[in-house]
């Protein structure tokens, strides 16, 4: 079996058109657009070309199957970001239909390919490969809404016509992903290569403080019960104390803030924050939150303040299946020796979902810069060979395994 | 000269009737409110019958004049908050019209009074006062807007039948205004008055940190440039850095933030937030705007953000007339001994425009539990009349002196 990277260069670029931003290599191609639906026009023709059957299902993820009872699936995503790369999921779904093609080409077991739809969130979270690995049903995934106020039900609606049944799980034995690091790790370490080790896990939480909403000139220092002084506090302890517990690849986020009243001459009667931490160990997380929760409860006993916790909402870290892995870890050794490294995903990824169904394993390549969600994102060209050269070798493997 | 305190009470609350808002005292009478208008009718009438002279002036800052050629000045505002108390302002107008009444009628030397309008700011910030002052043109003024895009123009309108020219500052003499403390120094130590020494002076300026807005999952720790962090690590050095530099007197406060582009997966690119100083010492306000600046150059290039700090806003603290505070200390040590202090005022109040024309002082009587700018706003009664007491003897020493 052998993978023609003209062709699949050649591909990559062709739906890289499909909603080009002008800008660089950037795409503006979210779920449900123009540029999105005539992608997939197009990616169904090319799968046809491929030889395979081409299924959309009723949220517009677009299948091509491989004719055997059983087989192999690799894919990604090619809706993008509002403002994205060419890459970002489009190099997924480009590297599966190249091995699939030339697994076809070469009579080798057959290989499936998919492309997942919305996995950027137009509307919830990884949306379409949410519905299919049950996480989200489709009943909760119609009332979703983007920015807009537009549904996920109305959205869909315009592929209507194009869509037969859910595609049945039970047909793929396992899925492999190829997808773009969207972080520094690699290309940092001039490597080519990370084979996923796990998905990290996310725990996301609000946080409000309540103080006492005051006067800023009459209020003395030490008779206030300042809000966004109790914020500060908070995230300096958790600071100090996540140093024992952390890794170099754990990561906490406080990305949203809302301060009450908000006005410069007044005391801040309230301020409600995002807490955000991902981590590949689901015992680590847990000494997170307990550290969390203490220091938080610390800062508004010293400081005067009520404290509210929102609901916490979590996802398991998905490990990578250990076969699929070792398949990833020898081809990867055999393609690029001594350039490449085991690591964790600190993104979300359509795989998270499709373990609910199947084993499922992961292949990064470097981002240029570690920058991705912008028009800005690319990857060298030897390095998107070498993945594609990688991942074929790894379903050889599997396959003949 | 004998002030009556069964008339004073009476009238104040009287007062509190235009607008009351049917929650304990609290009043609703907003500058130029149907509210406000009335209470100014009937503030009119009141010192008419009282022999003085009644001038609007065109921005609505409503004068009683003695008819002496040069006389005193007393008084304050009589608009309130959004949600205010029955004092805040009131007190100084009715205190003032009592005082001027009870000179009257003792043929002391006369006394005039003022309620000056929209001291709360409504459009501006003591915007009657300002005018009145020359802090701020009748043209600048015209063109502030209240929360619903109402222009000060458009709203002073509706006295446009009532009112003549401006009166000329140099028919005073001096100015003083008596005004709730509006903070818990006076309510803590049990105290009835306070003599205020200075003003303080107000710096206040926006400070922007600008980091990489980035992956909230895939951007490790260590690569991060963080604004809200940033922001975080300010906050701490500056409260370390003041503590050698500042007075139990002194506050700062930070009471607006705005991050963008404020999500929870996404790493904070940028950060906008208020930084708002007040003292009484024109040296300490500049020892602190070093410690802002240095402290924020010192966080930014040390988590590699950018900094631009807006323009700074500054009022210079403003000293009390000698002469005048050495009447009230006087009148209070005579009235009250033992019960009162010297202090500085927290808030800004009409006295610092007025100190443009003439010498100004300032008396206090005790918040309870230093609460104002809402309905719960309160002062116990006898220390009201003890106010009323302590300026009437400061206005017989300052006339006879």
């Amino acid at each position: 079996m052998k993978v023609n990277a003209e062709r699949f260069l050649a591909d990559l670029h062709r739906l890289r058109e499909f909603g080009a931003s002008g800008i660089g290599k950037g795409v503006v191609r979210p779920a449900f657009s123009e540029a999105d639906l005539a992608s997939r026009a197009w990616l169904a023709e090319r799968f046809s070309a491929a030889g395979l059957e081409v299924r959309y299902d009723p949220v517009g993820n677009l299948f091509g199957l491989a004719g055997a009872e059983r087989s192999l699936l690799l894919g990604s995503h090619s809706d993008s970001q509002p403002e994205g790369g060419w890459l970002d999921g489009a190099l997924g779904v480009i590297a599966a239909l190249e091995i699939a093609r030339a697994a076809q080409e070469a009579g080798a077991p057959p290989v499936s390919v998919v492309s997942f739809e919305d996995e950027e969130g137009r509307f919830g979270v990884t949306t379409g490969s949410a519905i299919w690995g049950g996480a989200l049903s489709l009943d909760q995934a119609d009332l979703l809404t983007d920015r807009a106020g537009i549904t996920f039900a109305d959205a869909r609606r315009r592929i209507a016509g194009w869509g037969g049944p859910f595609v049945d799980p039970a047909r793929f034995s396992a899925f492999m992903e190829m997808h773009i690091e969207q972080g520094p790790w690699l290309d940092d370490a001039q490597e080519a290569i990370g084979v996923v080790e796990s998905i990290v896990g996310i725990r996301d939480m609000r946080i409000t403080f309540s103080g006492q909403q005051n006067h800023a000139g009459t209020t003395p220092m030490h008779l206030r019960r300042d809000a966004v002084q109790g914020m500060v506090a908070f995230n300096t302890l958790i600071s100090e104390r996540f140093a024992n517990v952390v890794t170099p690849q754990t990561v906490w986020t406080v990305g949203h803030v809302a301060v009450h009243p908000n006005a410069s001459s007044i005391v801040p009667g309230r301020v409600t924050f995002s807490m955000q931490w991902r981590d590949g160990d689901p015992d680590r997380l847990a000494r997170m939150e307990a550290i969390i929760r203490e220091a938080a409860d610390e800062v508004a006993a010293h400081q005067g303040l009520g404290l509210d916790f929102g609901p916490m909402l979590g996802l398991a870290p998905v490990e990578m299946d250990a076969g699929l892995r070792r398949a990833l870890e020898e081809a990867a050794e055999d393609v690029v020796p001594g350039r490449w490294r085991r690591m964790p995903s600190g993104a979300l990824h359509d795989a998270t979902n499709v373990s609910r169904h199947m084993p499922v394993a992961m292949l990064f390549v470097p981002s240029i810069g570690g920058v991705s969600h912008t028009f800005e994102e690319d990857t060298a060209e030897a390095d998107l060979v070498a993945g594609l050269r990688v991942m074929a070798r790894a379903v050889q493997r599997t396959s003949s395994g």
